[in-house]
């Protein structure tokens, strides 16, 4: 068995603390057993070691996706890089030509492909086997997970499966499927269920032979670049209407367990503690109230109810909990940049963008470089940088000569020099970047 | 006649925009007639110059003060510095010395002390000519200025005339005080309003030559230094209780026009635009929601009601506003530092404090040297400066040696190196102080 994690998501909705490159998944807003925090990347990869699942972990994603992903989970993982978003189908196809190419598995293997970022419960990551085994029997082309609804929600898709629900046994019980149906009305939800509907979770298992064998009538290749070379010739779709609905045969296994999608602040709030994070001060009379402060500066929330204040280097959001449903509005249209990144060698913080009379610009960020990591080689056309170590050791190339840096050293590297740093121990360095006009 | 501003404060209740060094005074909340944002104190001169008083203006105030004020004001107005806090009868005292020694006043003329923080109509500026001639035709030792009180109020003292409220004419009336009281409970208050008792808002006028004399039955002296010199022996007490209430004859006028003491957030934001301030979305469900961002990262309120939301360098506030009067024992108990500081030569920010393994601290300041201005040469004894200019252009003296500095240039001062820095034209740079171990 391989397993795929399709880890996507611009999350707006979860501004400030998510942006276009820290998308929902790597948010440590959830603790785990220990208490201590963790990001939902970090969630799913640690419930599938602990439910034993002995299975290697692909993460297909965009390009800007890898250094929070490498950052969070290191080499534990295999990642893909789609050359451009577009979609799930293509990015499945990547995938499988990734295990079949790359991994050189067997074709007659199981792949399946799971989103990055559900919240739920161990037994989620157990019925993955069940899903192995089904595939391996044969009982269908496709086998999916199912979730059992908890109210007729307008948000989902639904699998309707061959019995009605009363008749179905365990969720161990492997049921054909009878019919998708897109999002409904609360009232056609309602019927669903009654059905024995059950909520799409994105959950997909199949023989990898099923899939490239589909692919063959696609795309010509022989390895796995080729595949890549071609990744804009794949239909910008998904995978269940490009692959699912037009299966021959497809079962469903129903899910009875937790599971949340933690999509807007409304319902992430519902399985964060209510301790706030950071440097928080609540009174007393807060009810309902979540706090979350990424910020080097104090938060105090006085005589709230039913809200979200979350604090970022992105901005600050002040929320009623349910309006908080909406925040896409007032900040898609925003062309705001992520003020704080996590990187493979460690993270940086926007702390200041000045623009002086002319329009230039000069950005200054704080960057921690965790040690033995290293910040490669690399030159910059449009800008000067300025480096100020404020503690640890480094050794910092510029132009190819190398110096040893502690703080208080600053290097200056002009437009179009090579350099780079190598974190002997933990490394804070301030970096300004002044814009410069061109040659 | 000459006036006094006592400025004095801490302004924890207005945390987060007001800090120990930034009283609410000079904070830029309220609007002038041209919708500009003005601070009390420059909004306070301003009125003074409105209403056409051809008074001299001094500011009594502690060190900490003098920079802000020099920045609102300039040179328009003089400034007697405290050497110690030590209430206002002290302070009053030495302001008088400072008229009589320093700006050669003839002791027959009528000092009146007001606080520089009262948010009034331009009617109570004139009614200061009217306190002026009552202590000129010897209506009493000391005339005060009383506010007709709008409702029992608990929170302040009360001046109790002769007459009866009934009996008394228009505000220009003056009336012989009978005595004062001190806050009461609401029953007592209100039986104060109903003899025509009056809010003591802090407004004395007597003649130099009054306090001089008394001032003279507790120090010895003969110029301005000697009295500053023995400022440690005026007794730590209130005009009121030191002065006033001794006083063989006291009179009062009252003041009938606006008056509003905006001490807390729910006040101050009565007097305050509901337009947000700073990069600022507020949903259009917000009902009685004031927002006011001096950060550079963007704020999102949504769903609000009755609420203050402030965020400075120094934290974030979110608050219901009745709950907001309780702040102060959030931020009090808390050493936090100013982060942001109005200064002669313009403003800083503290972007970010870093702390090393040993704990040794990294302060990073952005400041804005206005064009023209100076940094007064300096040493520092405990840390190391690194000085990155972003933009603008400056003479930067190290060591008695000058440099043209522009964009990207860096200046490492070591422990103990004189420097200093002239702008050419507005400055902003980056400077970061490293801690470092004494000899």
């Amino acid at each position: 068995m391989k397993i795929v994690l399709l880890s996507g998501g611009s999350g707006k909705r979860l501004w400030p603390l998510s942006n276009d490159i820290r998308s929902k998944q790597f948010l440590k807003v959830v603790q785990n057993g220990a208490g201590e925090a963790e990001s939902m990347l970090q969630r799913v990869y640690r419930q599938m070691q602990e439910a034993g699942l002995d299975a290697d972990i692909t993460v297909a994603t965009s390009i800007t996706q890898v250094e929070p992903i490498r950052g969070q989970l290191g080499d534990k993982v295999s990642v893909v890089v789609e050359p451009e978003r577009r979609n799930t189908f293509p990015a499945i196809v990547l995938a499988a030509a990734y295990l079949y190419f790359e991994k050189h598995c067997s074709p007659e293997e199981t792949m399946i492909v799971l989103p990055v970022d559900p919240y739920v419960g161990e037994e989620y990551f157990k019925m993955l086997e069940c899903l192995d085994m089904a595939v391996q029997d044969g009982v269908a082309d496709i086998v999916l997970m199912g979730v059992r609804p908890t109210y007729p929600s307008e948000k989902y898709g639904y699998i309707i499966p061959a019995k009605l629900s009363g008749s179905l046994g365990k969720g161990e019980e492997i049921l054909p499927v009878v019919e998708f149906k897109e999002k409904p009305d609360i009232h056609m939800a309602q019927k669903f269920i009654d059905k024995g509907g059950l909520w799409n979770c994105g959950v997909f298992a199949f023989r990898l032979s099923y899939l490239m064998s589909i692919v063959q009538t696609m795309l010509e290749y022989g390895c796995y670049a080729d595949v890549e070379h071609q990744y804009g010739k794949l239909e910008k779709t998904s995978f269940d209407y490009a692959v699912v609905e037009k299966a021959d045969s497809v079962a469903v296994v129903a899910y009875n367990g937790e599971w949340k999608d933690l999509g807007t602040w409304n319902t992430l709030t519902e399985v964060m503690d209510e301790k706030p994070t950071g440097d928080v001060a609540v009174s007393g009379d807060c009810v309902n109230t979540h706090v979350i402060n990424e910020l080097e500066i104090p938060v105090v929330v006085m005589g709230t109810k039913d809200m979200v204040v979350a604090a970022s280097p992105d901005g600050i959001l002040v929320a009623d909990k349910v309006q908080s449903s909406y925040i896409k509005k007032y900040v898609e249209d925003r062309d705001l940049r992520p003020m704080f990144e996590e990187r493979s060698w460690g993270e940086y913080t926007v702390l200041n963008i000045s623009v002086d009379g002319g329009g230039k610009r000069a950005v200054t960020k704080k960057k921690l470089v965790q040690a033995g990591r290293k910040i490669e080689e690399t030159k910059h056309q449009h800008h000067l940088e300025v480096w100020t170590v404020l503690s640890g050791r480094a050794v910092i190339s510029v132009q190819g000569r190398k110096h040893e840096a502690l703080a208080g050293d600053t290097f200056t590297i002009r437009r179009g020099v090579a350099h780079s740093l190598q974190a002997e121990e933990d490394v804070v360095l301030l970096e300004v970047q002044i814009e410069e006009d061109g040659d």
